[in-house]
C-alpha cells in the first residue's frame, strides 16, 4: 500500500476551517429508522453522545445547523434545547437553503463540514468544505465524501465529526466539558 | 467453484422484467418487530433509505403494493404519503389478493417482484417474476427464492431490490433523485 | 471432540414429548428492553416469526402458556389475538404458578417445554421435560438448559424450539402454513 | 504479555469494598438512544438484566442511586419501583451533588462505585472506589476505569459490576434469587 501524504494533509486542511456544521437528520442523527404508531405518528431514534457534542460544540462558538428532507417536529425540539438555532425540515431540495444560509451567515462553503447519508444530500455534500457520512451511508454518497466516519447514523457519527474538529482547533475536553 | 453464467442471466432477465413490486410490511419493510404499548398498541420500525427508494420507483413509473397478514394502519398512512396507492392489510391468504391484483392492473405475474420472509409467503413467492427475501427470511422462504438480498428486513432489502431493478433498466441516478 | 449419541438422543426423546409451551415474556418473547416513556408507561418488542409459530402451534393443537414476572398487559392483549388462553402476570414466584397449571391442564412435567433467560426461571426450567433458553441467557440458566437456542431473545428463540417440536411431530409446514 | 498480579488484586481490592452503587442513566442504564415522538416527548430503553440485578442488590443490603444530567421522569418511576430510593436527575455538574450524597449516607469514597459513560461523568468517577464504564464508554472515559464491563451500556452493564461485587461478597446466586 503506497501511503499519500497529500490527500491526508488534505483532509486535515479542509477540517481545520471548519466553523459551521450542517447535518442531515434522518440516518445522520437518527439511525434511519422510523418508528410509527397506529395513528401514523412518527418517532424517531437520536443518540445522547451525538446530543453532548452539538451541545459543546455550541457553547465553544461553532455554528450547528440541521437540514432534513423530512417534518420532524419533536426532534428539532431536543435539538432546539441542546442550543440548535437553525433547524431546516420539509426540505424538498437542500441546495438552496444550504446557499442561502451560508449568505445570510457570512460563511464561505470552505468553512462548512455538512454531513449526510443519502442520495438527496449529494449536491449540498459537492459544496461543503467537508463532505462527510455514516459508516452507512449510501454508496454513491461514500464514494463522493471526504470523510467516512467508522460511527454508523444515529450511534455517533455526528460526535465524531465534531470531535474531530474540536481536536484540531485545541477545544474538545477542557474544563468546561464536565458540565452539560 | 464452476461459474454458471445462464443461472446469472436469468436471475438478470427476470429482474430486468420488473415492472410491479410487491412488499410484505413485517419482516421485509420492518425488522420483523412490534413495539406493544400498555394499551396494546402496536408500533413498527419502518426505515427512511427504503422509503426514499420506494417514492422514486413511483416516480419512475413503476407501481409499489403492500400485502400484508397484520393490520398495520399508522405503516399504511406512512407508504401512502411516499405515494403508495394499494396497500391490502388483515389478508389472510395472500395468493388471490395477489392474483386479483394482477388481473386488475393488467400486469402478467412474470413482470413482478414480491419480497417477502415468511411461510405464508411461500405460494405468492413461487407465482412472482422475482421471488425476493431479506437475509434473515425463513429457511423455507431463502430455499425457494431467485434473491436473497444481502440487507435484512427493515434495514434496506426494499431498497436493495428496487436499486437492482432501476439499474439494470438504467433509471437509478438520474438529475431527479436529488429531490424527495 | 467425542461424540456422544445418547445424549443428543436424550434430547430429541425429551423433545419429541412435548405438548405443552410455556414462555416467559422478558428476555424471551423480548429482547429484554423496556422502553419507558416520560409518563412510566413500558412498551415491549416481540418478534412477529416468534407470533407465527406461536399462533401456528395453537392451531396444530399444542398449548401455549406465558408466565411473566412482570406486568405487560398489552403484550397479553397482543398474545391474546394469537390464540393463547392462559398468560400469568405479575408472578413473584414462578414454580406454584407452573405445578398449579400442569395440575389443572393434567399435563406432566415430562412433557411440557419452558423457556426461560434469567435466574428466576431456573426452579421451572429445573422441573420441566425439556428445559431451554436463549443464546443470550444468563450464565446460571445456560449452565442448567437441555437446550439453549441459536436465536436471542426477541429474535426467533421461541419460534425455534417451537419449530423443533413440530418438526419432530412432522407437524412444521403443511399446506395450512400458509395461513395466519 | 507479562501478567500484573499487583493490578488485579487491586481491582478485586477496590471491588470487594464497594456498599453503594451508583450509576449514570443514559449510555449506562440506555443504550444511549433517545426515541423522540412529534410531541418531543423522550423514551428511553431499559434492560430487564439490569432491573433484576438492581432490585436484588437493594434486598441484599446495598444502596444503589442514579444520578442524571437529563430529565427522565419515566426512568426514574421505573427505578424507584424497583427500590431505588434517590435518583438525581437534570443535574448540570455531577461531582457535588455526588459529595454531598456520601456526606449524607455516611459512605466514604473508597466504598461507591460509579459507572459513567461520557466526559460530565470524568469528575466523578476520578473519585470513586471502582471507576466503572461500559464496554461503549467514550475513549476519555475507558482511559480512566479501573473496569471496563464486557457489556454495553443498556444490555447489561450495570448488572455485570452488580454480579461482580455481590460474587466477591457471596451475595451472588442464593435461595432468593428466584424472586423477584
Amino acid at each position: 500500500m503506497e501511503i499519500q501524504p497529500t490527500i491526508g494533509k488534505s483532509l486535515i486542511e479542509r477540517l481545520s476551517k471548519v466553523v459551521l456544521f450542517v447535518f442531515d437528520i434522518d440516518g445522520v442523527l437518527t439511525d434511519g429508522g422510523l418508528w410509527v404508531s397506529p395513528a401514523g405518528e412518527i418517532t424517531r431514534r437520536v443518540d445522547i453522545k451525538d446530543g453532548y457534542a452539538i451541545q459543546y460544540a455550541i457553547k465553544k462558538g461553532y455554528t450547528v445547523v440541521l437540514i432534513s428532507g423530512a417534518r420532524g417536529e419533536g426532534v428539532g425540539q431536543r435539538f432546539a434545547r441542546l442550543g440548535v438555532k437553525r433547524i431546516y425540515t420539509g426540505v424538498v431540495n437542500k441546495l438552496p437553503v444550504f446557499e442561502k444560509l451560508l449568505n445570510e451567515l457570512h460563511i464561505p462553503a470552505w468553512a462548512t463540514l455538512y454531513m449526510g447519508d443519502d442520495i438527496p444530500d449529494i449536491p449540498v455534500l459537492r459544496k461543503a468544505g467537508v463532505a462527510a457520512c455514516p459508516q452507512d451511508a449510501a454508496v454513491e454518497v461514500q464514494s463522493i465524501c471526504h470523510y467516512i466516519a467508522t460511527k454508523k447514523g444515529g450511534h455517533g457519527c455526528a460526535r465524531e465529526v465534531i470531535e474531530l474538529v474540536l481536536r484540531l482547533h485545541g477545544r474538545w475536553g477542557n474544563a468546561d466539558s464536565f458540565l452539560w
